[in-house]
């Protein structure tokens, strides 16, 4: 937790008030904070500032605004990918609001499984984008939206994703070329499930204006493939 | 799991033997193998193959080898990587493994806790290599190295690993400059702990031959950061 991110309604007051048990414990425990410390503070879908310590008490925090500080600039990218795994849920989210991803779609896919779509770790979507933005020092929060259905997604969705200075990039173990990398544009890239899409999804895929490419010859875990990939990509 | 890893032993005779109850969990609930399907299978240390099931028994399975299959090369590349926190040591083994690190050494540092040198994880490093090169498709167990004191390895071990057209570099939020992209050389890439490397420790290192960059104005947890960097840095 690199900058400790408030709901508005937290900031209304002259003193704004930390008290979530859990940003409470990291100040306490791990930066075993003091009156008078400055600390870094975000405002969600706000601004971010260096404030002062001015109240510790057993249930909040209160700090004052020092003054405005940048926040980091998002990667002009969506990031689409297949319903991971539930526990591969949480990690994914972070990892790509830290790195900075503007936009993310869940879809379905074949090799999802359907219970995937159950897990009650869909519900804490939230919790895991602050963490990220808390790690990265970002607070605004990106876009995500699910969708259950692979085909109307692709058809109907996808293509008003891409333009000419604005392709999408499939990762495919078997295409025939390597992903581009240092580029100067937006884009889309497009993930598949553990086993990959299935022959069908990539030509439907192609068939609706993407582009396949590999990543080389190792077989990539999901979250590793979307840090590796936004590496290669954005420089 | 896209190879199973078999110990050399265990390819001692015409019918090889895959009896690790991880790996017949994996291949009867993930793949529900039945004999004649092929199945990719590596050598620890030696070549990888396509193979046949010729039979599945209760605690064991065994396949023949139809034919040689390629390796994905290395990355000619050395991380040194601060300690991580023990459930973090996992993933950065995996992930590392699978990403094509030739060489892997694990330092102390300042804001390292000492407690993390006794994790009964460092005696499963053996496991998490398996699981990176079973992700992987690879066969060969890169180097890993364990310095606990950080002075004399940054004074006497690393630069032996540095020459001119392998450089080390520091990933460093404070530098000036932006960490290079697309190199076409071998390299050693350097990364602190969490809550970054101390101004002495930073210091010691350029004094010893090490080129500070950084990552751009996001703070990365070092997992993520090691992917990202790979794929920024090879391509």
């Amino acid at each position: 937790m690199n900058i400790v991110l408030l709901e508005p309604k937290d900031t209304a007051q002259a003193e704004w008030r930390i008290h979530s048990a859990r940003q409470l414990s990291h100040l306490h425990k791990q930066l075993n904070i003091q009156v008078d410390d400055t600390l870094k503070v975000g405002i969600r879908n706000g601004k971010r500032y260096l404030t002062r310590i001015v109240a510790i008490e057993e249930q909040e925090i209160r700090v004052t605004p020092i003054q405005q500080e940048a926040c980091p600039a998002k990667l002009p990218v969506t990031l689409i990918v297949a319903m991971p795994r539930p526990k591969v849920l949480r990690r994914l989210i972070m990892d790509s609001v830290t790195l900075g991803v503007e936009r993310i779609c869940l879809t379905h896919s074949y090799r999802v499984d359907k219970s995937y779509w159950q897990t009650p770790f869909l519900q804490q979507l939230d919790d895991y984008i602050t963490l990220g933005l808390e790690q990265a020092g970002d607070t605004i929060v990106p876009d995500i939206q699910l969708y259950k259905r692979f085909k109307p997604f692709v058809e109907d969705v996808l293509p008003s994703l891409i333009a000419p200075l604005r392709p999408a990039f499939v990762a495919h173990p078997y295409a025939e070329t390597a992903m581009p990398h240092a580029i100067e544009h937006p884009c889309s890239i497009i993930i598949g499930p553990e086993g990959g899409f299935i022959p069908y999804e990539v030509d439907l895929l192609i068939k609706n204006g993407c582009q396949a490419y590999h990543l080389g010859s190792r077989i990539l875990r999901t979250e590793t493939a979307v840090s590796y990939l936004l590496g290669r990509l954005f420089v």
